[in-house]
């Protein structure tokens, strides 16, 4: 929503304004506000009452894991385009635990919150009911569908294929995964699309070579070294996302496994971790910001009362850097 | 209060349940518990009492910069201190800006909080009346006091000079800064201590040497880049924190400058980025752990009716890796 401010040629704060009712604005300034939200598709009249109606303005983003970067930058995403129109993002960290994720529903409810847009880890499609018997719109930013929820998710194809070309060019055969771990919801998408593409490749991803354990770094150097132990040994090994990879690099380092002469790494996110480390990893950028303002988009379309349910696609894209091939 | 439920020898949930009555507990486990939370000072009472009297059960915890890992590691250790307590920490982003500071405190008064915990800014003193006026008790994690807030502080006057016997013994002798913006509350607190300690070892600091910026990895580039152009040229860089520190990284790695072997570079915090980079960053450990739990005690003391003002001190400490002398 700083695409109105900026339609419109006046301050985010004038917008708010506006919107809010809150301080008085010229008429000429009105209008030329009014027109640039009906121009980008919103009708304020219908947000701003949303609002009044003894609705909170703070949206909750519910998310697994507050030291992975990534969440850290859509939260800061989704906060600048929801703040033009008054509302203000509060993060919640469930630690991907479903009683915690739970909890924080319950708590969007009670406290009567404009919107929740969440990662759901452990959750199922029945705990949100709460929500949407409160009538409170949910976005929901996964990898598969969840509900009738709508929805901001990864196009990936085109990025895997990508990656799995560099790795099979780089000579690799044995390919692995530290995937996420059984008990999550939908499984681990990741992993599923990364089989269906590999089989295309010609390289199968049997399940001896597949590992699971938490989005966490220590998972990623236990998973690593489990990996480490099968004959013949993997090549290559992608991880569920960056924070993963990068204890997987913590083990390389510890086992005096050259990373990427002996074994390819591929990570998931390109979170701001990912370009800190040497060698700097190769991943599949999920572009957090995208993703951030795809999601106010689609919470304010719901406080603008769109009523039919809707999935954004955001495009990955494979970035090479220097843990398939050494690189710059 | 992790703590009670290990002193008590029983589940967190039990705790918790017996706290706010919301299952029953077998009277001995009841017993058990509410000795284990006497034991460590708090009343069980009061602080359930002052959670059913309308107020809500979330605490905010209101930070500058979520991207910096620091915020992220200190509201995983506040929430886990405090959720046993079956309060929930929401996570606030004010991007260092003061009309965001503000608008979070609203928000806390608006929606009855339990509490705020918070790393002030550009907030001025003033600013908190919204809070105390509304009986919402707030801890301050910041290098000065502020107001009559309960305060979480470092004392990191030995870490100081540890790092500054490094620096001296390593033969540097033009030491710089990049410090935190002008108008941030209070100055920059770091920058007075490495001032003062810096004359103990014969080694000025002048307002030429030093420069300022916001507290992030690009405003880190620009500052080391003005401090290179100094001569003769600074050979130590001292930072306001570790996100300051590896924007200065990327800097030197730009221009050709070798760290160490040119310019010495010293963080502050510990955040998880710091032992990430190559070399690793030689910092001052600020533990974001510790923290949090000071700020969770203080929390639950005031909602148990304390009305003293209060201060803990948490010890920071120097960490010798690779960016002030070869390291491992």
């Amino acid at each position: 929503m700083a695409d109105v401010a900026q339609a419109a040629g006046v301050s985010s704060a004038t917008v708010s304004y506006v919107i809010s009712g809150k301080r008085p604005v010229a008429e000429h300034t009105r209008r030329v506000v009014e027109k640039a939200i009906a121009d980008l598709g919103f009708s304020v009249n219908t947000v701003a009452r949303s609002l009044r109606t003894g609705r909170s303005s703070i949206v909750a983003l519910v998310v697994p894991d507050l030291s992975n970067p990534f969440f850290a930058q859509l939260a800061a995403s989704l906060q600048e385009e929801l703040r033009v129109l008054g509302l203000h993002v509060m993060v919640c960290d469930t630690k991907a635990d479903r009683e915690e994720e739970r909890a924080f529903l319950r708590e969007a409810v009670q406290q009567r919150f404009a919107g929740v847009v969440i990662t759901p880890f452990r959750l199922v499609a029945k705990d949100f009911l709460v929500l949407s018997e409160a009538g409170i719109p949910a976005v929901v930013s996964a990898d598969l569908p969840f509900g009738d929820n709508d929805l901001v998710t990864p196009d990936a194809r085109a990025a895997i294929r990508a990656a799995l070309t560099e790795v099979t060019e780089a000579g690799r055969r044995h390919i692995a995964m530290v995937a996420g771990p059984r008990d999550a919801t939908g499984g681990d998408p990741r992993l599923n699309l990364l089989r269906s593409l590999a089989a295309q490749f010609g390289t199968a991803l049997p399940g001896r070579l597949v590992v699971r354990g938490e989005h966490t770094r220590e998972a990623g150097a236990v998973g690593f070294e489990r990996l480490m132990r099968i004959r013949p040994r993997p090549d290559a090994v992608f991880c569920a996302n960056d924070v993963v990879a990068i204890g997987a690099m913590d083990k390389a380092e510890e086992l005096g496994i050259d990373i990427p002469g002996d074994v390819a790494l591929i990570g998931h996110d390109d979170a701001s971790f990912a370009s800190l480390v040497r060698p700097r990893l190769t991943t599949v950028r999920y572009p957090a910001a995208d993703v951030g303002k795809a999601a106010a988009r689609l919470l304010i379309e719901r406080l603008d009362g769109r009523s039919v349910r809707r999935t954004v696609h955001v495009k990955a894209e494979f970035i090479s850097r220097g843990t398939v091939r050494t690189g710059p």
